[in-house]
């Protein structure tokens, strides 16, 4: 098992990584109390149950799969839950299951009783390499992604890599595309693993390298104010892409990797990542109503009015951010 | 014009207390942004007005007044205008009115993308000698008050006492009913002015050394893990009181007065203080359904379950904090 610490003063914690870790759950959580198990219905029962399996006291809710269930009303239902099961401040959240579940149970612990302990056990490769950690927890609301939420750490994450093994392919490779992305801002030797050996068969290597930057990021800037958006290479573009293509036609993971391309800075980095994304069946491009995902930049929480901040790469490892006019990213898309 | 720093590390700010200072509010915040000024029906319209003509670009919304407001349909509501205006993470809050307002634009301020700016102009007694400071944001769920929320601090705040000239006798006094709190946990010299001269001729020095004692109390425990919980002398039953009387019977202030009384641990402090609540004008008792207050007082935060924290005063300005059988509070309503 690896540690990993992320420094963030009062609201510090661990991550940990390792085969198995599940099952050893009571190990490393305080599951002496009501614990409410937040799950889906994409993710194998089994993962909820074996995880209920170890608490004193556990109350399984399990959400429809999807976006769609990060809105108002589930989250709503989700608080009552745990009113009418009698949960007190002292009591916590465990999300098990991937980024939609994260975020949701996260807001849920967040506001519950002006918030209760949460715990995080990512199961899918996007929520491992990326969302389980920094603590974005949020909602979507009137159409806009991530639009209500808060700034919430986890008191710990917990990422077990056998729990990948129930994932499909389309939605293992969705979620390496934000490891990319992570490796094209911060880290070289990520990005030439995914181009130069098969990332599948270095999963381990791949997700605790992303988090190794990641944590380095939020640990600088927690409330995303300057650094912290290198991680969104790709989503400004991407986020637009999603919003634009309809529900449930391609995964963030896929749009963030289109949304990735236009902003290399120069032909031969953008023609390696290109072959790097066609090497993994990620999609290059996609049809969309241009207008619609450009509406929907325009109100992505990026720009302050009529700029946005955007992520340029010019070398693999090497992001600035830059402020340019919304309207320019018109064009770009 | 007199300042109090509160010192909470990244989340300090500064408390102003001054005469007029409505119509200085620019000199003190940031306006030049989009800014949501949320007031609520029951407050006079032209102080949101007198703010929002020192705006570059106001939006006023307006609440039915009434703790009914704090509720997610409200809240969904102004999340939904702050979109519909175009609002950005640069753009900003204000919350001009009494504790709803302050705890249901706090609310949506800490959650509207992640969390935006949040200014307090309080214009009543109550939350200008509490809870316009502190952090504590929320809104009522399923019939239990404050169950959602966060921690969310104020950039700044701004308490002009020229506001209160509107408020009526009974809505001041009320408040004045936490000053009064403040003065038995935690300073005596304004429990004396209480009980020994006129506080309603003392506002300013009410207001002031309230806002001292709460500022050292929440400097010393922000998330309520400790200390901070002997604000909530006389909440326990008071809360429990309030939502059994029903809805607009008795005010919040009212009924934590009544709340008090049986936490006072000597039957001299206990005549004091009820002398004191009388010679304001506040009730020392109340009829309602003890069933129904109790029920609501297991439902309260306050509780880990079959124990709840109660806070105790033995002495002007000396407040202790007692775990007791949540089932003894039974007697005591």
């Amino acid at each position: 098992m690896k540690i990993l610490h992320m420094d963030l003063g009062a609201d510090s914690y661990d991550i940990l990584l390792g085969h198995g870790l599940l099952d050893k759950a009571k190990e490393h959580l305080n599951l002496e109390r009501r614990v409410f198990v937040v799950t889906d219905s994409g993710v194998p029962a089994q993962y909820a149950q074996r995880l209920a399996a170890q608490c004193k006291a556990p109350t399984i809710a399990c959400v429809p799969e999807g976006e769609q269930s990060k809105c108002l009303s589930v989250y709503a239902d989700l608080l009552g839950q745990m009113l009418a099961a009698g949960f007190t401040r002292a009591d916590c959240v465990v999300a098990v299951g991937g980024g939609v579940v994260g975020d949701l149970a996260g807001f849920v612990a967040s506001s519950y009783m002006r918030g209760v302990d949460f715990y995080n056990i990512p199961t899918t490769t996007l929520s491992q390499v990326d969302s389980s950690i920094g603590g974005k927890v949020a909602i979507d609301f009137n159409g806009v992604k991530n639009i209500v939420g808060a700034f919430y750490q986890p008191k710990r994450v917990l990422i077990d890599p056998d729990t990948l093994s129930t994932q499909n392919h389309r939605q293992l490779v969705n979620g390496l595309a934000e490891a990319l992305k992570t490796g094209l801002i911060g880290d070289e030797v990520l990005f030439h693993i995914f181009e130069q050996e098969n990332a599948l068969e270095k999963l381990d290597e791949v997700i605790w390298r992303s988090l190794v930057v990641k944590k380095y990021v939020v640990e600088k800037d927690e409330k995303e104010s300057g650094l912290r958006k290198t991680l969104n290479f790709g989503h400004t573009l991407g986020h637009g892409i999603e919003s634009a293509v309809g529900l449930g036609e391609l995964l963030h993971g896929e749009c963030v990797g289109i949304g990735m391309l236009p902003m290399c800075q120069t032909p031969e980095l953008r023609a390696r990542v290109k072959a790097t994304l066609e090497k993994y069946g990620l999609p290059t491009s996609a049809s969309f109503d241009r207008e619609a995902a450009y509406q929907a930049i325009c109100h992505d929480k990026k720009g302050s009015g009529t700029t946005t901040t955007v992520v340029k790469v010019d070398l693999p490892g090497q992001a600035r951010l830059e402020q340019v006019p919304t309207a320019s990213l018109r064009q770009l898309l």
